[in-house]
């Protein structure tokens, strides 16, 4: 394998007129997971890309997201986007660079983010991605912050949130990638800030870095007891990443009027039992409080709006961020199930040699 | 207690200013339920009542209103309204005559709606009730249509559900007091109506009197089954009045954006194995849908509003209305004890002689 990356970055440096073709190491879906995803459910391919047709571009992937919602596009049941096919890359997405283009929109040298698979190189419509600036912010940064991650928190928060200044803010999951954001901007936004993630580091991190107001670790005993002292107030907005039992927890805290967001039930991604439902969902009825789920790529048209906001704050070091970043598509899965086992610390990122 | 019941009515022919005594009979509450609430745990005691001060009336009780709710106030637990008091009477919402008024709102003789308790006798501050006009209705359409029962139908559908001609309105308990209102508004909003009720009469019923157009019965076999069937297109709107499982077969079935209206949840009220959640909330993710609880009391400012339009849609033939009627407070158990064994049929009434 060395020797073929070796000969993807030579050629890469080649004007495409040469007509030499592009190898591409992929990870292929070859079994669709039960339960957990195993090792064995995946198979590192070459294949040789073709030549571009009008309008597509081949992009050199640097840097992949790691998402729990990978985990769902692996099972084949319609969801919001099509199962990936057995046998075809996993979806994922990434900032990469141009090494073709046969579209006006983009030049050799450019970096784009967008769909670009867990693979080595991308053969993509260039329509299908978005310009990166570089100069503004490293790579890290721009597919951790200003892509899907964030953009999930900043509208999470916002719209489907509709947080209000002097809130109680509890988000579960908070150490996390979307998490830890979701946080930090209800907490620029006015909101007394509640964070509840998995043991003593996790809860350090959420009252000591990021300054949020209290932290609920969800793996010591008496759940409902350390919410409850936690929240006084009751809480007024509860953004979920995680499922129970931390949702029917935070359900039996709401107040009136109260708004819970789901985003994930990471929890209960990987369940083979069935999942485990809320219990306490009939104090949505006694609180007249809703439950609403999104999907970010809904807000697709404030995408760019939401980025200069997150950037901003990030610049003015209201936002910390931070990557946990493996290396080589031969760590996909071993990134994937630290996500599941909550091993991760900060945002989930495999970068592409 | 005949005698008492004889009592009484010669009382309250009597002008108040003789200074007799009123005796009232009342069904209290004198253990809570743990589970379905037992005839033990009510009790009928007889009281006289005290000579109302200024602003109070007492009301001679005609007709009270069983609903599910009261098997929440009869619980020792924060709510949207207190507990039930033990030793006091239940509460209830009925129809009843002023006998003696303190008040300038109410003349003797006049027919008002409040929450006047199972009591054959109410004193009351007459500001918690509102006068009925019995010349456009009778008493059993004012109390189970122009009440909380079709009021809560008509907010919930209308403003939580947000209803829109064409899409596919799903309501469990659709043969009920609130179930079968709701159909109907939902109906002549323009849906496509489809009940679900246990068992072929009710279904029946929901077919061919109330025109619903379609029914499922969750007591066969193949519920899932069963509700893809009725609808082909998907269900927009999802008015819950019973939980689980009709509820997750529900959530299988909604569209993008859906509006699941948490009404009640029936079938979990006297369970005392913990409350079956959803398991496929995961589904308003997915759909970018929302699942909200409402309590029709909120809606206070609007309700002579949402009365006329009922009124209106019955006095057209729109809206079919059928109660079901026991008489004397020593039927109050057993009529509470076939709304929650679903064999109703219409809207549960008391009689009060």
């Amino acid at each position: 394998m060395p020797r073929n990356d070796a000969a993807i970055v030579l050629f890469s440096q080649l004007p495409y007129s040469l007509d030499v073709s592009i190898q591409s190491r992929k990870l292929c879906l070859v079994t669709r997971p039960n339960g957990d995803p195993q090792a064995t459910d995946f198979e590192l391919r070459h294949t040789e890309l073709p030549r571009p047709k009008s309008g597509e571009v081949i992009v050199a992937v640097k840097l992949l997201s790691l998402e729990p919602a990978m985990r769902g596009w692996m099972d084949d049941r319609p969801s919001y986007i099509p199962p990936v096919k057995l046998g075809e890359e996993m979806r994922a997405t990434g900032i990469g660079e141009v090494l073709v283009s046969h579209s006006p929109r983009f030049r050799a040298g450019d970096f784009v983010m967008g769909s670009l698979g867990a693979q080595t190189h991308s053969l993509i419509a260039a329509d299908r991605l978005r310009a990166v600036d570089a100069s503004t912010a490293p790579l890290d940064v721009q597919l951790g912050l200003l892509s899907t991650s964030g953009l999930t928190a900043y509208f999470g928060v916002t719209d489907v949130g509709q947080v209000k200044p002097g809130e109680t803010f509890v988000v579960s999951g908070a150490a996390g990638s979307v998490g830890s954001i979701a946080g930090q901007v209800a907490r620029i936004l006015g909101c007394r800030v509640v964070g509840v993630a998995g043991g003593p580091a996790k809860c350090d991190y959420l009252r000591n870095t990021l300054n949020f107001d209290a932290a609920v670790d969800y793996k010591t005993d008496g759940l409902q007891a350390l919410m409850a002292a936690a929240c006084p107030t009751g809480i007024d907005v509860y953004f979920d990443n995680v499922g129970n039992p931390v949702l029917d927890a935070a359900l039996r805290h709401i107040n009136q009027r109260a708004r819970v967001v789901l985003c994930g039930a990471i929890s209960q991604y990987n369940a083979t039992g069935g999942v485990n439902g809320p219990r306490n969902y009939i104090a949505l009825i006694v609180k007249r409080a809703s439950m609403r789920g999104f999907i970010v790529f809904d807000y697709h048209a404030q995408y760019a709006e939401a980025c200069a906001k997150l950037l901003t704050w990030w610049g003015a070091g209201l936002i910390h961020y931070r990557a946990d970043t493996l290396s080589g598509l031969e760590n996909f899965h071993p990134g994937l199930m630290r996500l599941f086992r909550g091993e991760n610390h900060g945002k989930s990122l495999l970068s592409i040699e």
